[in-house]
């Protein structure tokens, strides 16, 4: 039985000392000369292998966002592929953020996509939308059970449009992301560790909204949280802290565009971005120990 | 300028006399012996550019369905681009359907990957999710308006969950799926062509509940559906005329395996899918007609 994809990714918590997520969103025009190449699949291989090697002994997993790389059709999704598992085949772990979602059949053939052992397209976990609800999400949790993964579903997203629709108050009490969070717990409930007592359902909560980041953490306690926001988008460490248990666990946190483009020369690029992922980490530790 | 997408599509309509959009889901296990090839990307190309032929006279559009490719990997998604060229190439219009969703960067991202003239992935018209709000929105209308390309907001999906969260009552008044279709009328309002009066921001809006059907028809009479369910999912060619104006035009109804992989053994496969299509295309008009 392979073990758990969220025991695993707290394992490397505590042996990294580190809660950091580094997200893999390249923007093509930012990529430092000296790792550009002949075309655009080996600019981007290149950039994400050098992303991981600068960050490696400062972050607890990686987040490639898919997006980034199907802007260049084939040849960027050959260089996400490459980039994968040059990560998992190190050890590290990878969060495919795909944030995709489809009726049964259909979210059977993406989990399949992403969470069966030995496709190219193969993650630890993968972020998921829940608009088509429970049947729509099950398929996911079946796959990743069997496989050990894990997944993230969006529950209160880091962006001013979260506000459209997450944050509106139903007729019968909760808000729209409250009650995607019931959904998530039910989903958890029969698949929690004995090891660490992470769900194998995970929830993105952003850290933009502080306030929902904390209601959310107090409504599911064995529920694993990704928290967008960090950095380029406005949030401060001090602002995740509600994330966390106690003991520090349960929380990745993702910082993308200020660790893998660092306001820095390209000659700097290498060492501003793990001295970026380092001061990252240090202050998401400061600020989980403080809380 | 590029004539927008639902122009074209509202011409190819008329042109055919079918409102029926075909899906492209093949499920391997299903394809005929007769098209398999020696490897997964050859059999997956045979089987669409086969469907695609012998539907092409029933049919308005297609809507190959990017999980059952991306499935299969790299040579899944090979496939998928070599399909949706070869459609494009000979005249037909193409949905990606994707359900793409993400926040203003990488919404941009996807919108390049999906809508920008050139990319290997580009269709004609992508469908996306609106969990994450107007301004993960926004960046897939601007490009679809650049480039005379057509987006599908998913509304109110086919599937059972739907009652999980889109049919919920928010506390002001509309259902979760009302709010969106909001959202859909305000962001397509400045794009409404003047030729055929149709916004370029549709909705898709599910067969199966005919009555959210024609209360999305009813608040967006602007907004050309994309309605899915019909056939294996249970709903028929009469619960979709509501989708339509009194001139037959502001939908299209997809069907999938009902056409795809119609009960035949497999030498009768191919005259099997063109019969499926042309009595699909048969069954809406007669619906709409009497409507």
């Amino acid at each position: 039985m392979t073990t758990p994809y969220f025991d695993r990714l707290e394992a490397c918590r505590r042996e990294r000392g580190s809660a950091l997520c580094v997200g893999i969103d390249p923007r093509i025009d930012r990529i430092p000369a000296s790792l550009r190449g002949p075309d655009v699949r080996t600019t981007l291989e290149r950039f994400g292998t050098a992303v991981h090697e600068r960050t490696r002994p400062h972050a607890a997993c990686w987040k490639p966002q898919i997006a980034f790389f199907e802007a260049h059709g084939l040849p960027g999704l050959t260089a996400f592929v490459h980039i994968v598992q040059t990560i998992r085949s190190s050890g590290g772990l990878v969060i495919a953020d795909a944030k995709r979602g489809d009726i049964g059949s259909t979210a059977e053939a993406y989990a399949e996509a992403f969470l069966a052992p030995g496709g190219d397209f193969e993650a630890d976990a993968l972020t998921i939308n829940p608009y088509l609800g429970r049947d729509a999400l099950r398929p996911f949790v079946e796959v990743a059970a069997a496989h050990g993964k894990g997944l993230y579903v969006l529950v209160r997203t880091s962006n001013p449009g979260a506000t459209d629709l997450q944050e509106r108050a139903l007729a019968d009490g909760p808000k729209v992301f409250e009650r995607v969070a019931e959904m998530v717990e039910e989903l958890g409930a029969p698949h929690v560790s004995p090891v660490t007592g992470w769900s194998l359902v995970g929830a993105v909560v952003g850290a933009t909204s502080p306030a929902a980041l904390a209601t959310v953490r107090e409504a599911l306690p064995r529920t694993p949280f990704l928290v967008p926001g960090l950095g380029a988008q406005g949030a401060t460490a001090a602002d995740v802290a509600a994330a966390f248990r106690s003991d520090g666990s349960g929380a990745v946190v993702n910082a993308s565009r200020s660790v893998i483009h660092p306001a820095a020369s390209d000659d700097d690029w290498p060492e501003a971005v793990t001295v970026a992922a380092r001061e990252a980490a240090e202050s998401i530790h400061a600020a989980t120990a403080a809380s």
